[in-house]
């Protein structure tokens, strides 16, 4: 596997080039980092985004390596989705710009951009494999603590893989970009960094709070 | 304007209807809420979902209130969206719902998406106005401490707007829902809550934080 992106019509940037990056392993950080993902499919010739959990196996069968969505079966989304385009994009907020003028604010930030057709997965070992990667993508070494998914929640249960061939990274960093006569004048410019961040766990019974969650505390 | 969603073939929520929220409150509070938004458009009969922030006005011109985006005129999806469909999807990550089974692992969120066509915004009254709302969004009453946009400013941004009439708002909230026999095992169940929040303020400059942005990071 190529470790850069190489742009096509659809991925190259036409606004702040100098913001992407071209290092698969800046798309795979950002598929990390995100809990979330925003699907969009075309429906009825019109625009649908939803969101959605995913997960990342960057030596997945799909060239480019592999997202993978899952849902209910009685999603239509999912249900629709199998041989058609996605698109999946990942945003993190990393700080807002608060700059001199109107027009210089901005936001820091890491995103990713995937395009491409969404495959129905359906071997038993795939969608297993899937179902742990996505359940660790959330709590990490989390699946291997869980009982086996029942054969009803498994036929309840639809996977979908996307390759990440086609795929671009953007980031904003660093601050406030003002015109040199806005930066003379008298008002003030900063960032305000953001991150997500864990209040005290909400345990649903009594008992010691597991490795795995408290390791996945650490990060927020 | 009415106070009620009222579903269309778009809008009705398919999974977990009880989720489901018809009072277009608390649609606003999640479009404010959101720092950004995803938007989907279809290019060339594929989905293309970018990340973008916005605001609201519930008493815009457009029935139902308007949702407002702005970009550079030179970014393709702004320039090729008045007159199409789009969809913007806002969503708010709660927390991390850690279940005894892989299956009833889960999120706890607010989302809304919206379903309109993109008018594009001509009149100079309408595009201040937006362009004032979008900059409070982020930071409330920023806007009166910075001087006007320059001509060349606003010959270089689009603003577009799409009606809030046709709208989804979804949520859920508590514990995890466990089968009754897997609440009975030994598994460890809880949720783990998350927010946004603000690290320390970078200053671009010397000078005391305005009270703007000290105001703001209260909600951080």
């Amino acid at each position: 596997m190529s470790a850069t992106l190489s742009p096509t019509p659809r991925t190259q940037l036409t606004r702040h080039r100098e913001r992407g990056s071209a290092d698969r392993a800046d798309l795979f950080a950002v598929i990390r980092e995100a809990l979330v993902c925003h699907v969009g499919i075309v429906r009825d010739g019109e625009p649908v985004v939803l969101p959605s959990i995913h997960a990342v196996d960057p030596d997945g069968p799909d060239e480019g390596g592999t997202l993978y969505l899952h849902g209910s079966i009685a999603a239509p989304w999912l249900l629709q989705a199998p041989g058609q385009r996605v698109c999946a994009t990942f945003t993190l907020l990393d700080g807002v710009v608060v700059a001199r003028a109107a027009f210089s604010h901005s936001m820091n930030y890491r995103s990713a951009v995937v395009y491409g057709a969404a495959r129905r997965v359906d071997s038993g070992t795939e969608r297993d494999h899937a179902l742990r990667l996505i359940v660790d993508h959330v709590v990490p070494g989390r699946s291997a603590t869980l009982r086996a998914n029942t054969r009803k929640e498994l036929a309840a249960t639809a996977v979908v893989a996307v390759s990440l061939a086609e795929a671009s990274v953007k980031a904003r960093t660093g601050g406030p970009k003002d015109e040199p006569e806005d930066v003379a004048a008298a008002t003030w410019a900063g960032v305000v960094p953001l991150a997500v961040r864990a209040g005290r766990v909400e345990p649903d019974q009594e008992g010691v709070v597991p490795d795995d969650v408290t390791r996945r505390l650490r990060d927020w």
